[in-house]
């Protein structure tokens, strides 16, 4: 085994029996844009250099699941594809060079990886990351653009999805994408980390970074959404605004920390002007976890003249461009987007996860439904019906 | 006189001869869009409560005057106007209420003021101003609504500009709108902070907050863009990358720390790409001096993923939105507009002032013209010729 960096090598073994092999197990796999899921046996070859093979004990669906089965966006159209990217579960066998993990590890995988070493991550303000950051278009390993997923049946190779593929019972990762958490945690609620928690927590604590007393309006109360009350709510936010056309959307808003409401069909007024009322001129903070462009607007406009920001943490696979005005930026009202909440992975996951633990954030409004993985087209369409938050699949 | 604070009053007096009495004097009056400037007998009214009436020693003219003058800007055209905001000047009295000014004080005008009472003034991270704040469409003063300045020839209300209304031996400010500088520094060069340098080294400095070693790329070389140069040189930038069609302009940027130069009529590429490689793959800073939506895209796709900021400082009179795609957002570039440079011009101009005369900052190479008064017509046909950076008048 090759010495990286000139000191002692560990020793490098796994202990475990399916080591070195290809697993045989089930996943679901997409054969086309919206077509049902197939739970069906899949090949996982085992782990090369820098990668790991994680047993997924439990994955949840989001909206980017969503747009990626519905193949919104025709260039992330890659079949057959197992997705997924919310999950947690146990390293099985991790690829040479991997010192950071072993066997037996609990851990969350991440969609936009941090691989320690590139200029992004070599800095302090970003959670980009050239090697294995977010990227829809990736279908495979980086170390040699193959899969690592083949169909039982014929043996054809399965694309990778955002650099995860939780949907199946073994997955492999490069280890930049693989976060270890402390074994004391509940994996259950870890799911919650791997992606939407983590985004709109991290939106409300890193990009935003919003101070006690401030004023926010959130713009879609989807998990997102209600993950970023969340983190508004324990820095200390007084006024926190929950925006969504879904009335239902607000009894839990509620319960996360949102202090008034606003449903957009029963007002004749722009939301915007409503919330510069409500809010002395404008919040301090506005997110738009929505997708859609005319909230963006809405969201800016809401942000009080000065100072207001306005996060973007909402996908736009429409062509337009945004609908600001150059002068309109004059104002001092700012606007950025946010990735992971702006978390660097591997380097402060596991600090939130402890933070998650002690309470600072509350996770348990946030799993809605919990459902065999075999069920995994039922959990689609609670969460195309609005009607939950997350849904657990149990592996 | 009125005690605002319940504290014993300061006796308030002027000991100038033309305090409290009507002052004839000349002044360049505009009386359509376009038309050439009128340098006619006026009378200026004394400066009411809070309000400071100084004698302007000298002016230049900026590329706003050169807007405001040619009425580009429909719902700017009032008639008869006298305009200038770039100057400098000795108090000639000052109103009930001001106490931080006296006669014979050393004075700059600033057209954004800074009241110290309002929401804006009071928090840190914004020079806006709710009273006193730039505001094109303002023709009279807060106070009572009314010029203080009339024609001789017919005592008509002349409207006043840019909280300023430089173009006169005499103009009437809001104490707001004053600022006090050391009488050891040569007021000539202070002409300079009125306006175009405190903007672009202040967007240097206060709102792009520049740092030693980094990258910065500067479309337009105007006076604005120049002090852009100075503000990234002062603070150590390593690679400062002009950007003009104008190549002339490169003579004097090389002089003000302009290390690389790109006339965009000379290349095949988009500006843009030959930024990213000659700067690593993107600017850390990229101002925008021009006052072109198609130069705003090129400075925000010339700065570099996950860290790049674009600032906006020109003046945008289209109805085109912002050329940017919510989704590019995403790849960590923001973008963001400065006025004034970000100063707060009461508090921190007098500092900036005497950092200037310790030469942090060089001011000789900004005053390119020097006129007497009377040829205003002449020194407004320099800056549109593109001929001078300022044309100093003397009155
Ligand atoms: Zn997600
Ligand atoms: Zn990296
Ligand atoms: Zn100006
Ligand atoms: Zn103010």
């Amino acid at each position: 085994m090759e010495n990286l960096n000139g000191k002692p090598t560990n020793t490098w073994f796994n202990s475990s029996e399916t080591a070195g092999k290809v697993i045989t197990c089930r996943a679901a796999v997409v054969y086309g844009p919206g077509e049902p899921f197939v739970v069906e046996q899949v090949r996982v070859d085992p782990p090369q250099k820098m990668e790991v093979r994680i047993k997924i004990l439990f994955t949840s669906i989001c909206h980017t699941d969503l747009s990626a089965w519905q193949g919104e966006n025709e260039a992330q159209r890659a079949y057959p594809r197992i997705l997924g990217h919310e999950a947690s579960g146990i390293v099985e066998s991790v690829g040479e060079g991997v010192r950071d993990m072993k066997e037996g590890d609990h851990v969350v995988p991440i969609f936009n990886g941090e691989c320690g070493d590139c200029i992004y991550c070599k800095r302090e303000k970003t959670n980009m990351c050239e090697r294995s950051g977010v990227n829809p278009f990736k279908t495979v390993m980086v170390s040699d653009g193959k899969s690592r997923f083949s169909t039982l049946k014929d043996g054809k190779p399965i694309c990778h999805f955002l650099n995860t593929s939780t949907f199946s019972e073994y997955t492999v990762l490069e280890s930049a994408c693989v976060v270890k958490v402390d074994p004391a945690a509940p994996l259950k609620k870890m799911t919650l980390l791997s992606c939407g928690v983590s985004t709109g927590v991290g939106a409300a604590w890193n990009t935003a970074d919003v101070k006690a007393g401030s004023s926010v309006a959130i713009f879609g109360l989807g998990a997102v959404g209600l993950a970023v009350a969340e983190g508004a709510r324990s820095r200390g936010a007084s006024k926190i605004i929950g925006v969504d056309v879904n009335p239902n959307k607000f009894i839990k808003g509620r319960a996360m920390g949102i202090t008034d409401t606003i449903n957009p069909r029963d007002q004749e007024k722009p939301v915007h002007e409503i919330i510069r009322e409500m809010a002395g001129g404008g919040v301090d903070y506005s997110f738009e976890c929505a997708g859609n462009l005319d909230v963006i607007r809405e969201a800016f406009l809401s942000s009080h003249e000065g100072w207001g920001l306005t996060v973007v943490l909402g996908i736009h696979p429409t062509p337009r461009m945004l609908p600001l005005h150059p002068m309109e930026l004059f104002a001092g009202r700012s606007i950025i987007a946010s990735v992971f909440g702006g978390f660097k992975g591997k380097t402060q996951l596991p600090h939130f996860a402890q933070q998650c633990m002690k309470g600072v954030v509350n996770l348990d409004e946030f799993i809605t439904h919990e459902l065999p993985f075999e069920k995994i087209n039922d959990a689609f369409q609670l969460l195309v019906d609005g009607i939950s938050l997350r849904c657990l699949l149990h592996l």
